[in-house]
């Protein structure tokens, strides 16, 4: 029953995807930024690499921005694109599961971009797909283009991602962007400074996993720490909505960063906030821009914005976020140019990556316990999948969105009986072995019994 | 008043277009499956043949498979796509006809592919366009590059077409794409097992067509047979929703159909449904898979499926419904090629066919019986107009929907007079003297006295 | 605080935009005319012009025939296009300004291609975008390349433009088509005759400009002067929507016009009515089309149409409005060639253009007069702005929407005073020192005070 189901699809297992940035090694994005940089020098040089290349864009949420960025990509690189903008009420209407979907348009198209309001979806259809896929964001889960874009900014306008200093502000809590980020930043072991908006911290799961994974923590500043620190003489504020109602960041001295390499602002995700009160929102002005911190600091943003930046800042050397914006299509021809073949990374070997193998769960009643994944709306086709994330503590999440298994019971398919995760029996067991339950109810209703 | 209309239009009669299968010879569309075959090897080698081309997808309703498998096969031609996929709330909008619509974008494409929710419309814009029409389904009229597809799919797997044993099974009712198959299936000589869900067999126009036309009737199974013939060893039944309800086919051996081709399998299509249940639906499964007579049988679907194939038949090579629905970029780039003049299919003699031919009534109140029929929204710039379908009797059917009209009543335009269609004198009349009334009353209404 | 913000932005003054007709020079557009006589040899043989150039189409409203013949235009110019026909719901959605939006897409294409239903919206795109804006409508404001459009078929038919007879007819007052071809006529020196359908005569500043611009008149019809000219030998009339109702033209020997060489027909713009009634519309049939003057007449209409061109008259050769609507490629070819630089036109001066000299007002309460130009829901990032029209009088207008300003007072920004608009004192005043005020009140508000 159990499989490990990495090459058991119809596509050979050489077919690379991008549906998380961990399915790419260091060396892999370095050497995307490498193409990247060379792609800028004159975008329309290079119609000769993908000629003939089909690009489909399924998006089942409207992300005309994103899908705009991946096609023009797409015809820089000379070859044609498929949009298909209106995913959702087609699916909805004729009920096609997205598995189907995904190999219907693998023979009309030879790389599919996939947008989905579905945590998981994006490695869902890597997985029925016989061409690569390209996530272009799955719910609150990955929008890997989007951090390699923010990351290349970072890079080519620094030289180098390690060491480099950068301050995250704003909705720190909700926004996926910044979330993907981050994890990319520490990754490339750069600083991190997280200025939250009151009420819009990272979420504790982010915090943990910067730490199990990475060994490290975002410096952390507090705009409450106002009182403390108003008129000191190289305080790094951010200008309020309001006047008079200054947000500073902290004594960067004290924080031992004495110049900011890049200034991170999100928009405040008031379409995902419950009571949170964005109002006197952070906001970047030209009192922000003169301070002497921010001397030489990139200011960056996702786009789109609304009020967090002022328009005065648009005329300023220092603010970037609309090259950030452009730099989406190079980047996105070097995905592009990658994983259709017409590019090699020197230097960089291909990691089979973790993330790309599955172990499926037996039919049961252990559905992933996020109930947005896409596991749940796919459960004709597809059943739970986990992988292994660590052996001690036994770490795992779903297979599709990421999520971490809370479960404290695994078992052994081949003994049939089960125990607590954190026992040495339950690390020992071999992972094609290795079953997470519910709960012990669920074990004993699917015939394990207790060790 | 009346006229030959074929060639009274802007555009010449040498433009051929694709509106029902009718409009291709034998001969051509064999010639299509050899040019299909031959794109397949490489299906980006081809880009050279329609370079600068342009096709426009105009449809007035959703139908994103259909339509990126076209514009899939164009750009894999080398040409470029227009795509309209909102054309219904356009048209709504500002009240254009669609003759007129037609004629602008003659003006801006090489060909027009249409999508639209009224029978007959695909074969008014042939007569308005300057520009070869291709019809990507009309109403409940024809799909006619699906069926090609479908039948492309027999041709390439089993090398031949004539002789062939397909089993059609499930919704036979209410099902556009078996209706056009069954007619392609006859008119190529392939024997036909009908297994129809109960309540949604073939309606009684489609066998009268099929044995008018062709001389044939399909071989008729019945699910109900199932007391008959449980138990018997090369019974092949397909597996049912739920467990102990089997459907069996037939005693096939009874049949003469030792070995089946292909099962054809339908979806319930319940958005047409009228208090027919589909509940208990037919289902293919790994027990019917396991059935001796579809030993070697391809299984085919037109896609999208809901649950009448189960997930475990994916696997299965002989499940080939993924491969079908790829198959349709080549057999639309052989359409899209051969419409554009960049192929010739050696051998094939361009036949031209009745389907072309329009007789116009002169304006009046018999309009086509069939009230989705394209002639009610379009009556503006159109007038109904028929075919000759037969003589003995006198048959004839809307030039656009290809309903047959079924007033009894024919009359002569310059005689004045009207009789019964089956007299002598009505079989005898020219058909440009011909005029379809209908009924005795508007008969008189029109001047014509009864001979 | 005032700057001339013509080049202020981050494009180079050698950006060309196709904003309004008057953005180009009359050698210009004749040198496109030329261009685009060249192209319609043979549409697709100039492939070779644009390859690798991306155009995209935002629209803001949908309006499928403008976008196809865009998108149309640039595929034949060997380029490729993005399509984004569901801005309006983007935008709302995320709240992005169209100032960020175009920035952003300046990024993703060579050339942005703009429809949008606020007055100015075109405008504000080509000051904030960094490749050239194509106005594809704006409002009511201009849709200059449909003017293009219909001003080359003229000129394609007749061979010249100056001194023709054009007829205009219908709905004269709502139709933005109607206004742009009027200026533009005239600014090319033909003869315009209106005959307007009762209510719905041409606005009163549509006469004041062409007065006061090109110094002259349109040579007035009136279609209820019926009564005095019925019977007269010569006269041209339209036939109306019922028989016997007979709405004459006027007696066209009266109006030394001989032959009419354009009957440029509208639709009734029933949206934009407010109680004029529509019925009894002025209708072109076959009656028309044997009247004496229009023996060679060109009956032209932008599409679409409903009932007020007869269908009868599209086998006319006179009626050229499907001809009209595919010269929309060629024109927008030469157009798209134009601006990304890849033809010249010899003989033809590139002019800097008053239109795209902007004098910014300081933040304060003088917004547009026009309540839906653009500068109202992009208040955020623009102030508003005007242009000067002329000296004696003075007079300015929306440098946006181009909407004339009617306060009658003026300030000095440096004297900080302020008086009448028609004093000389104000007429003297530097355009860069000149300030438009709204009323006395907002003068001393803002600090001025009276000469």
């Amino acid at each position: 029953m159990s499989k490990v189901a990495s090459d058991s699809r119809q596509h050979p297992a050489s077919i690379r995807n991008l549906v998380s940035i961990d399915d790419f090694g260091n060396d892999e994005i370095i050497g995307l930024f490498e193409a990247a940089k060379a792609f800028s020098v004159d975008l329309r040089a290079h119609a000769h690499l993908c000629p003939g290349s089909i690009s489909a864009s399924l998006f089942y949420e409207a992300s005309t921005r994103t899908r705009l960025s991946f096609e023009s990509a797409m015809l820089r690189l000379g070859g044609g694109v498929l949009t298909a903008a209106e995913m959702k009420s087609m699916s909805a209407q004729k009920g096609e599961s997205l598995a189907d979907t995904v190999r219907v348009v693998s023979g009309y198209a030879d790389m599919i971009v996939l947008r989905h309001p579905s945590e998981g979806a994006a490695r869902l259809a890597a997985r029925y797909a016989t061409v690569p896929v390209v996530n272009a964001g799955d719910g609150s889960h990955e929008h890997p283009t989007q951090t390699l874009c923010d990351l290349y900014t970072l890079w080519i306008e620094r030289g180098r991602l390690e060491g480099l200093d950068v301050v995250l502000a704003g909705d720190l809590r909700y926004s996926r962007t910044i979330h993907s980020f981050i994890f990319a930043l520490a990754r490339f072991r750069a600083n991190i400074v997280c200025v939250p908006h009151p009420g819009l911290e990272l979420p504790d799961y982010v915090l943990r996993r910067l730490h199990e994974e990475y060994g490290t923590e975002p410096i952390r500043a507090d705009a409450r720490q106002l009182g403390d620190l108003a008129g000191e003489s190289d305080a790094m504020y951010l200008t309020p909505n309001k006047p008079h109602q200054l947000s500073l960041f902290t004594e960067l001295s004290a924080l031992e960063v004495g110049r900011v390499d890049a200034l991170y602002m999100t928009r405040p995700q008031t379409e995902r906030h419950h009571g949170e009160s964005a109002e006197r929102y952070m906001r970047v002005g030209a009192e922000t821009m003169a301070l002497e911190p921010l001397r030489d600091a990139l200011v960056m943003h996702p786009l789109p914005r609304r009020d967090e930046i002022d328009a005065s800042v648009d005329g300023d050397p220092r603010g970037v976020y609309f090259k950030q914006a452009a730099r989406g299509v190079p980047i996105r021809m070097a995905i592009g140019a990658y994983l259709l073949g017409a590019i090699d990374l020197p230097g960089a070997r291909p990691v089979p990556t973790a993330s790309s193998v599955f172990h499926d769960q037996p039919a049961g009643p252990s559905p992933c316990p996020n109930t947005t994944c896409i596991t749940h709306t796919e459960a004709r086709h597809v059943q739970p999948a986990f992988r292994l994330r660590g052996r001690h503590p036994l770490r795992a999440a779903c297979a599709y969105c990421a999520q971490e298994l809370a479960s404290p019971w695994v078992g052994s398919r081949t003994e049939r009986q089960f125990d607590a995760r954190s026992s040495d029996w339950a690390e020992s067991l071999d992972v094609e072995d290795l079953v997470f339950l519910g709960d012990e109810r669920e074990a004993h209703e699917r015939g394990f019994t207790r060790r």
